[in-house]
């Protein structure tokens, strides 16, 4: 009764303009079985989220149209904002959602990279559809940011798909996929921020904490509280329940409860099967015996 | 996105030929809009259980070629079973599983035992759908069994919907609506069923727990466990976590741990919204918040 679902998580250049937002929103909703979940825009960025998701063809029309929209209402040699870019459509991530493996995701972008290559734009695959290790960090892709892209060119450097050099109005597009985020927030009782540093430390990856784990401690005045804010880059590999138990244990040795969670925006059914699976001790709970996946 | 689904989950009185709960079940698929999830056959119980669901139009619509196929195909006068029953339909609960109050579920059912009255079958509404107090109960309803019901017409008693007096070959209904219904065991390390009995009687309302408890001890000597075995029968009033987590407490008092938990079919998943509440510590959690139900 299920089948497979794809979701789309595309940042575009342009986050001062309401008109232009959506617009390229309104070319994503046209496109038959699509959903839009959700569009923030950021000024100080200049830059807009947008999330849509549905069956994997319907999603690759959908981003598809969404270039075309995007690249007839954003310039990119008069754009300027604060946060790293290098395309009108800067990143464009494919999230398998349901019954697709992360090669199936992959080979979506590659298909989805070379339908924009076509429109005369560089594209490189990253993360899981990168084709070779040094393009899988983001960050890495868009080094030298737009205003580099011609240099690279000049340097000898090639796209993964379309043409081997500058166009000045779409700049550059990174095309990705990846397992889902989930944003979770961990509030704690007090103002004691180096203690919310040394936890979000003991936790991320890169401090000694679990593979899957960013994180950063954050004060939160007015509430008196402190937070551990993390992004879980995948939560297959590192479950949520796990990391609250984590941050719950390592509070308690400063005497310190967690006053409250937050999930910021949405999550997978299946990041949830795991957190019942644990607490409930039912070892093989699946969201199969949740009635409202028989409706999908 | 969204929009109302009612389930459906009628006991039939047939449960030894195959061949006439396929013919039934087929009966109900056949109807546009609904989903059959499941059937379940008992041959001491002589006795089959449909579970479907759909938008609350097409359930009803489901339900009552059900009834018509059940009617053509049982003979109520020859039929013989362990379990109480009064009807070749014997019981046809609605169940509210989104956006549908119990209310709404109820007057899907009065709508539905109308059609079903036009049939020339009595049909008493029980539950949520009861038209008096002492029709609530479906044991009270059913009392006397389908051998009772001429008595019972004869005395005067009249039926919610359809002819006050026996049709031989249906028997009567019981239409209902009723909050979903979950099977959760507990199964606990050891052999001491005294204390899962005992643990059982702490949790369920008739001995001083949960109000939406039913429950008793059960021995699993093939494992070398003991079980708590339940239906809670109202999630949104006794939720799954508490009681799991009172079970814990109690079991640990004798030095037992929980080995595993099972959910027995299938829940709404509202029913899990307060356990990643509870256990995340996420205190407005809600369903929205899982990508899938966008989909919906």
């Amino acid at each position: 009764m299920s089948s497979p679902v794809l979701e789309c998580i595309p940042n575009i250049s342009e986050g001062r303009d309401p008109a232009v937002v959506d617009r390229v929103v309104a070319a994503v909703a046209a496109v038959d079985g699509v959903t839009v979940l959700d569009h923030m825009s950021d000024t100080d960025h200049n830059r807009s989220v947008i999330t849509f998701l549905g069956a994997p063809e319907a999603v690759l029309d959908g981003a598809l149209a969404l270039c075309r929209a995007a690249y007839e209402a954003i310039d990119m040699s008069r754009h300027s904002g604060a946060h790293p870019r290098f395309g009108a459509v800067d990143v464009l991530p494919l999230v398998p959602v349901r019954e697709l493996s992360m090669d199936a995701a992959a080979r979506y972008a590659h298909d989805l990279g070379r339908r924009i290559g076509e429109l005369g734009v560089p594209v490189f695959f990253y993360e899981a559809a990168a084709l070779s290790p040094e393009r899988r960090d983001l960050a890495e892709v868009r080094r030298g940011q737009y205003e580099g892209l011609a240099e690279r060119f000049a340097g000898g450097e090639r796209p993964d798909a379309g043409p081997a050099q500058l166009n000045p109005r779409t700049g550059a597009i990174a095309v990705g996929a990846r397992p889902p985020l989930i944003a979770f927030n961990v509030n704690l009782a007090g103002d004691d921020l180096v203690m919310a540093q040394r936890i979000a430390d003991a936790v991320r990856s890169r401090t000694g904490g679990y593979e899957c784990v960013k994180g950063m401690g954050v004060a939160l005045p007015d509430k008196g509280q402190v937070q551990v804010s993390m992004n879980l880059t995948d939560f297959t590999r590192t479950p949520i329940h796990r990391v609250v138990e984590t941050i719950r244990s390592e509070a308690a040795r400063h005497g310190v409860p967690i006053v409250a969670c937050e999930l910021i925006g949405l999550a997978p059914l299946a990041a949830f099967e795991e957190v019942v699976r644990h607490y409930l001790q039912i070892p093989d709970f699946t969201s199969g015996q949740v009635i409202e996946t028989h409706l999908l």
